[in-house]
């Protein structure tokens, strides 16, 4: 099934089911995704069941994007790794950072604000061009609870939904506190999601070993610069999740993020801004590609095989605060 | 005010006012303290006038800190610092870190986990000894609403309300996640929080120009090993604030902490394992104070002048997983 919220002027949104076809939707009887997630054996039959009527039947209203908030517009946590180990190569050259040792053998996970999501479409503030804007399009899932220490299979069995995310980012911010080592604050506002939240069977065949296997397509202005394959996640969800929980129990509703999709085959392009200025600076000496500017409009979709978009249209502009 | 949550089984607990002299409590007509914040200019007056009658009057059942759930169980938010310059700098010697530049001009902060804290009294669980388990004695504050790029005066006006914390370490973890620039995951499990969620005006006149002013005791199995004051704190709570309001916004209940509370003067002793064991080095060439294991019992609190516990007391026991 597919899941969105509506925004009611709550702060959780109203949930709703959305029909495969992305066509109709219907209000949920639960107030909110959230606490369907923190009931979910109790909540997921009757929303399967609505998800059925309303994929079965046009007497439904049809379903808005513009009315969507994030799946989860506040999250109990947001846990977002780097699992694309060439994005993170080409990070590493581009914040001139030295190589990790472990990299290839230990996620690397930050700790992202969860309470202010952003929804799929409209504006997005940003206080100053100055600050770098850039995207990353990533891949997620949002668990049930996982008790500290769950191992990495079992991990994988607590994930109920996958989510499409740019996980916006300000390059001023980034070099230097990744070098004092407490991670990102300012280098990172507040995470952009898609309008759907999709029961992994809703692209069976491609949610496989804890990935999603689909291209992840971007657009800047109407500019295609990436098609990134999801495929190509070094760790897995399961992985990462029980990295996560090694210490600590993960509530219902969190989310984990797989870091900006990315391939070696340099025909995919990219997800995210500084992959592409050091490619350019690599292969022609000097980065050409902009930081974002007001005004600019960045576009991210998953394309199933047949055209279709799992988890809609992530489609935002930035705008000065 | 001070303010507590009862446990009641729900995820936020039950809002209680408790008097000044913490010996009677009574049930507040908001269902949590989260639901207060958010909707402060309208619970705060109401909240004032019970607490006035459970100070002035003996008609209330006794408080009982047993019956706590940390002040916030879950906020959006937790933004810790080290705003305590000397723990910063033992720490760079304990971890064998190269000092940050910019140390003495830009705050220091990591987002830490918000959905799972820990009560005043009780046990808690670690999953292994192994793992260098250590306490962090520090201040905190709880936010209202802060907009982005609230400058740092505006940003103490938005302090609703001061804590007390145990912000637990994990120091196997500590430096590899630093070095990876990351920040703490797997090294910050659940943090804890004495019983009291206090308005500034409590403590009349030790919170002066965003610190709390007050000595953090700190005892080991019941043995004193700390009584660091919170005056030393270099930047003050606004700054702190402004720095993680800089490019987001702080949703009512973020909670921000001070890093764990540290003076240079030795006698002061430390509010943390890790400060001791480096400076057994330094003066002794080798550390000799543990770190914690399982049956350890860590109790800390804040003291006036008169000897009055204006946050209660935090007092947990490490046990196994």
């Amino acid at each position: 099934m597919k899941l969105a919220s509506y925004n009611d002027g709550s702060l959780d949104g109203q949930l709703h089911v959305v029909s495969r076809d992305l066509a109709r939707t219907a209000r949920a009887d639960v107030p909110s995704l959230l606490a369907a997630l923190q009931n979910w054996d109790a909540a997921a039959p009757a929303l399967q069941a609505l998800s059925d009527r309303v994929n079965n039947s046009g007497d439904f209203p049809p379903f808005d994007p513009a009315l969507c908030m994030a799946p989860l517009p506040r999250a109990p946590a947001w846990l977002d790794a780097s699992a694309f180990l060439n994005h993170g190569r080409l990070m590493d050259q581009a914040f001139g950072n030295d190589p990790i040792p472990d990299f290839e053998t230990i996620p690397l996970v930050y700790q992202g604000a969860s309470d202010d999501f952003r929804g799929p479409m409209g504006n997005v503030e940003f206080p100053s061009q100055a600050d770098m804007i850039d995207m990353e399009g990533e891949f997620g899932v949002i668990l049930g609870h996982v008790p500290m220490g769950t191992d990495a299979p079992a991990c994988l069995g607590a994930v109920r939904l996958l989510v499409q995310i740019n996980d916006w980012s300000l390059r001023a911010f980034g070099p230097r506190e990744m070098r004092c080592g407490f991670g990102f604050v300012q280098a990172k506002p507040a995470t952009g999601f898609a309008p759907l939240a999709i029961t992994p069977d809703e692209i069976t065949p491609h949610w496989d070993s804890g990935r999603i296997h689909l291209p992840l397509h971007v657009w800047i202005n109407d500019r295609p610069v990436g098609r990134a394959h999801g495929g190509e996640m070094h760790f897995d969800f399961g992985q990462i999740i029980a990295h996560c929980a090694r210490t600590r129990h993960l509530t219902a509703g969190t989310i984990i993020g797989s870091g900006t999709v990315s391939n070696a085959d340099r025909a995919a392009g990219s997800s995210c801004i500084s992959e592409i200025r050091v490619i350019e600076k690599i292969d022609q000496g000097t980065p050409k590609t902009p930081f974002l500017s007001y005004g600019d409009r960045v576009r991210m979709q998953a394309q199933m095989p047949d055209g279709s978009l799992p988890f809609g249209t992530l489609d935002q502009r930035v705008v000065p605060a």
